[in-house]
C-alpha cells in the first residue's frame, strides 16, 4: 500500500515534516538573481511566462535539494501555479517530477471532488489511470504519489479515487477538519439525527472506506486532512480514525504548534505528516538573506527537532 | 454586473442552455477523421500530446460553430482537460478564448475553493487580478467570465473569489445542491439548531454574499449550483435566493426533465441556466452519425424548444 511508502520514508528521514511547496512568484521575484545562480544570465531574455516558468521550478529545486535529506517529502499546493496558468502548471508538472526522482514522496493538494464520471477524470489526471485497460492516453504530467479530495459532494465523487488509488498505489487525504478560521461553516454543522459535526460524520465514513486500504504498516492509505489549529477537534478524529494517516497543515505561520499536533499522532509515534510551507520556504524573509535553501533547511532541522522533541514527551516517539 | 452580460445573451438567444463541453478523448477518437477534417492530414504525424490537445480543441471549435447562434454561453469542466495534463489544459485554454471571442458566456466549472491565500491563487488564475494594483505577472490562459466553487472550506474560503468578481466583472456559482446520487452526504444533513438542511444553510449565506453584487437585471453575479435531479430542493432554495441565477446541471444525461427545472426559474422567466453536457456533444452517437456538429444543432435546437415550451406552460416564458 502506498502509504506504507511514505511512512518507510518517514522512518528513514527520521521526520513528520512534508514541504509545503507554495511558491508565489510575486514573493520570490526579489531573490531573482539567486534563484538563477550559476545558471548564466539567460533568464534575463526570457519572456514573462518563461521567467514564471523557471523561476517557480528552479526555485523549488533549490528547496528540494536543500531539504530531501531531512524530509519524506513535499505537498504542492496546485493552485499557486494554476494562478499562473500553462507556465505555473508546466513548472508544477516539473516540481512533482523532480521530487520524485530524488525519492520523495509527494502529494498534490488539489483538493478537488466533483459528479463520479467528473471524479474519474481528475483522478486519471493526478493518480494515473483509474482501470488497467484504458491507459493508451493517459498522460502522467500531474501524476503524484498522493492527492487531497474535497467530500463536499459525497460518495460517488470519491469513488473513482478509491479505483484509482488501487491501479496505481497511491494514497489520498480527504478533507475533514480545515485548519482555515471560519472552516465551521459546514464542518460544524451539528447533525440533527444525531449530535455529530459534519467532520465527524465524514471521518465515521472515510474509516470504513479505509478498511480495504490498509498497508502492512496497519496504516489505511485512505487518510484525511485534519488542522493543527482544532485541537479538540484533531482528538476526536483520531478516535474515530485509528488507524488513518493524517495530513497535517496550519503548522507554523498559520498558528498551529507542535503540542496541539501531538493529538493527531498514536502511541507508535506515527499517524500524520506535518505540512509547513511559508514558514520553509521563505524563512529566507525572517533571516534577512537571500540563501533561500540554506534558511529553508534550517527551518525544517528546528520543525524536525520540535516536532520530534514534543512527541517524545508525549511519549509518542518512533525514533 | 457581469450577471447582466449573461442574462443579455440570454434574450438575445432566447435561450437558457449552455452547452457543456465535457469532452472526452476516448469518446470522439473514433471519428478522429470528421474532426480534423478539411485540415489536411498533418494531424496523422502528430505526437500523443498534440494529437489529445488539437483533437479537443478542434471538435469543440466545431461544437461552438455548430451552436454559437443558439446559446448564451459554454460551461467548460476543467477536468476533462486537466486529466490530460498540460496539453489538455492547453486546449482548455484555447476553447476558453475561442468561445470568448465568438460572444460567448464561459463558464470554467472548476469547483475550486481552498483556504483564504490559496483561493486567490484560484481566483487570480481563473477570473483575473484579485485587486487593481498587482496584475504585473497575472496569466490570462484560464480566464473565464465566470466560475463555480466549492464552499466545504467556509466563508474565508470565498472571499477571495468576490474581490476578483469585482475587478474583473465576473460572476460565479457556488455548489449549494448538486445533482448526482450520493449528494445528500454532506448537503443534506440536518442542522440540530434550526432543523435546516446543510443546502440550506449555504443558500442563506450566499443570498447574504450576493447583496453586493445585484446588477441592473436585478440578478447577482452570486449564483449557485442547483441540480436538475433534486426538484423540491430546487424549489425551497430559490425561495431562499429570490434573485440569484442558478447554474442547473443534470438535465437530459443525468434524468433532470425541463418539468423538474422549472420551479428554477422565477416568473420573469429568468433566473436559471441549464447545463447539457452529453445529451448534446455527443447526440452523433444516438443519432448514429459522424456528423457531430449537426447532431448537437439539432439537439440544441430540441433542447430549447422543450425549456422555453416548458416555461411557457408554466407561466414563466421570457421570450
Amino acid at each position: 500500500m502506498s502509504i506504507d511508502n511514505l511512512i518507510k520514508k518517514v522512518v528513514e528521514k527520521k521526520s513528520h515534516a512534508v514541504v509545503g511547496l507554495d511558491t508565489d512568484f510575486n514573493v520570490i521575484f526579489p531573490i531573482v538573481d539567486e534563484i538563477f545562480k550559476g545558471k548564466g544570465n539567460d533568464y534575463k531574455s526570457f519572456t514573462k511566462s518563461e521567467l514564471i516558468e523557471n523561476a517557480l521550478f528552479e526555485y523549488n529545486k533549490g528547496l528540494i535539494d536543500a531539504t530531501v535529506d531531512l524530509v519524506p517529502g513535499v505537498k504542492i499546493q496546485i493552485a499557486f501555479y494554476e494562478r499562473y496558468g500553462l507556465a505555473g502548471l508546466s513548472a508544477y508538472s516539473k516540481t512533482a517530477k523532480y521530487a520524485k526522482e530524488n525519492g520523495l514522496y509527494v502529494i498534490g493538494d488539489i483538493k478537488r471532488g466533483d459528479i463520479g464520471s467528473t471524479s474519474e477524470a481528475y483522478a486519471e489526471g493526478h493518480l494515473g489511470a483509474v482501470d488497467n485497460f484504458d491507459t493508451t492516453y493517459v498522460q502522467d504530467d500531474f501524476k503524484v504519489d498522493s492527492i487531497t479530495v474535497n467530500p463536499y459532494l459525497g460518495e460517488d465523487s470519491v469513488s473513482p479515487f478509491l479505483n484509482a488509488l488501487k491501479v496505481n498505489n497511491g494514497s489520498m487525504f480527504v478533507l475533514a477538519r480545515t485548519s482555515n478560521k471560519y472552516s465551521g461553516l459546514i464542518q460544524n454543522v451539528v447533525n440533527k439525527e444525531n449530535g455529530e459535526f459534519v467532520y465527524e460524520k465524514v471521518a465515521k465514513w472515510l474509516q470504513e472506506l479505509g478498511k480495504d486500504f490498509v498497508g502492512e504498516s496497519g496504516y489505511s492509505s485512505i487518510g484525511a486532512v485534519v488542522g493543527a489549529t482544532q485541537v479538540s477537534e484533531m482528538v476526536k478524529i483520531r478516535e474515530l480514525m485509528p488507524n488513518a494517516y493524517f495530513l497535517i497543515p496550519g503548522y507554523g505561520a498559520q498558528g498551529g504548534k507542535a503540542e496541539d499536533l501531538a493529538s493527531g499522532f498514536n502511541a507508535d509515534g506515527l499517524g500524520g505528516v506535518v505540512n509547513s510551507s511559508r514558514g520553509i520556504i521563505y524563512a529566507w524573509q525572517k533571516d534577512g538573506t537571500k540563501d533561500y535553501m540554506q534558511s529553508a533547511k534550517n527551518a525544517v532541522l528546528a520543525m524536525n527537532s520540535d516536532i520530534n522533541s514534543v512527541l517524545k514527551s508525549f511519549g509518542k516517539a518512533a525514533f
